[in-house]
């Protein structure tokens, strides 16, 4: 779903959610115009990304903040309920694990994985962590779509293959490597050092 | 400096690098349809990209690979020396402090700190971790121009303010909270909670 929406778009529109639910209750209408100096961004952007939603804006009144809201977060799929896994439980996994923010968008972080003894067999941040040959048992029972790598890199293709194979449709992946996926299934790549090496290079 | 490249083909540029960098040593000469192929791009966008660092293309010959990941790194910086701090030394402060990968852009995180006396005046992955009382000492000290946070939300702005009054130019934000800054100061967001919620709403 939601095919439409260009990703820059699509990246927007949980900075704009964010922004609604930090305003006063008692803040009924927002028009583009104050979202936008909010934000630091043009007017006529905001209006057009606020378009792909079913979000109707009146003129000279602007938004029904909870409306807006609602569009937002129905777009988002933050009503449904989605379930993903980690895989490797080193400090970011736990990072990623004990994170409470998921529940926003309808995801629950369900299970955590690794292949150093050590660490699976026990609960982190109340998730049960188990060793990576459980696998498939697990991502299939419970019908988990999403998954985030916390591994390091030269284990992060094969762990994603073994999760595609597992009916895993989402990737986001922190391992500082690009991961090679079919048709059919999304990967988003979070590097952190190349943020800040971007940051950098805007100085 | 490169204030004249847009930010989403700045993005792009470390991921040219990698998979540059991927590449077998006896591979003299890539084409942009060879990195456009390889990294699921359109070859147009790849030359528009690379067309902002010093890099010259030959016809039918394509970039001599060691002058193109030269003119990369040159424009990210990787040859410099920029130093950065953490602020928040919870699971996500301790995976930015032991990661590996900045010194590939030149950037060395060199202090952490923290609000704890619990988690701090010792080392984490062979870095000192302050009082945040100390960070006017500490980043004025170093110079360090980029700043990483990893504290909760309800801290991020406060934190964020400190550093900028110490020098700090970039800011790498991790707390699901919108910082402001003043002109002159660059942002970058990170909300991995709205990733995954991205990833989601493109399944």
């Amino acid at each position: 779903m939601n095919k439409d929406i260009p990703v820059i778009s699509l990246q927007r529109l949980p900075v704009y959610l964010n922004y609604l639910k930090s305003l006063p209750e008692d803040k009924i209408y927002v028009s583009s115009g104050l979202i936008a100096e909010a934000l630091g961004m043009g007017e006529v952007l905001v209006r057009k990304d606020l378009a792909y939603t079913s979000a109707v804006g009146r003129p000279r009144v602007g938004y029904d903040k909870g409306e807006l809201i609602s569009a937002l977060e129905d777009y988002l799929c933050c009503n449904g309920r989605r379930y993903a896994v980690i895989a490797g439980i080193g400090a970011l996994g736990r990072a990623v694990l004990g994170y409470g923010g998921f529940c926003n968008y309808g995801i629950e972080v369900a299970a955590a994985f690794d292949n150093d003894p050590a660490k699976t067999g026990v609960s982190v941040a109340g998730k049960p962590v188990y060793d990576i040959s459980e696998a498939e048992r697990v991502v299939k029972g419970l019908g988990a779509e999403l998954a985030v790598l916390c591994v390091p890199a030269a284990y992060a293709q094969s762990v994603a293959d073994l999760f595609i194979g597992c009916g895993i449709k989402g990737i986001l992946n922190f391992a500082p490597v690009l991961i090679n996926a079919p048709e059919g299934v999304v990967v988003r790549h979070i590097d952190v050092a190349a943020n800040l090496a971007i940051l950098s290079s805007m100085l």
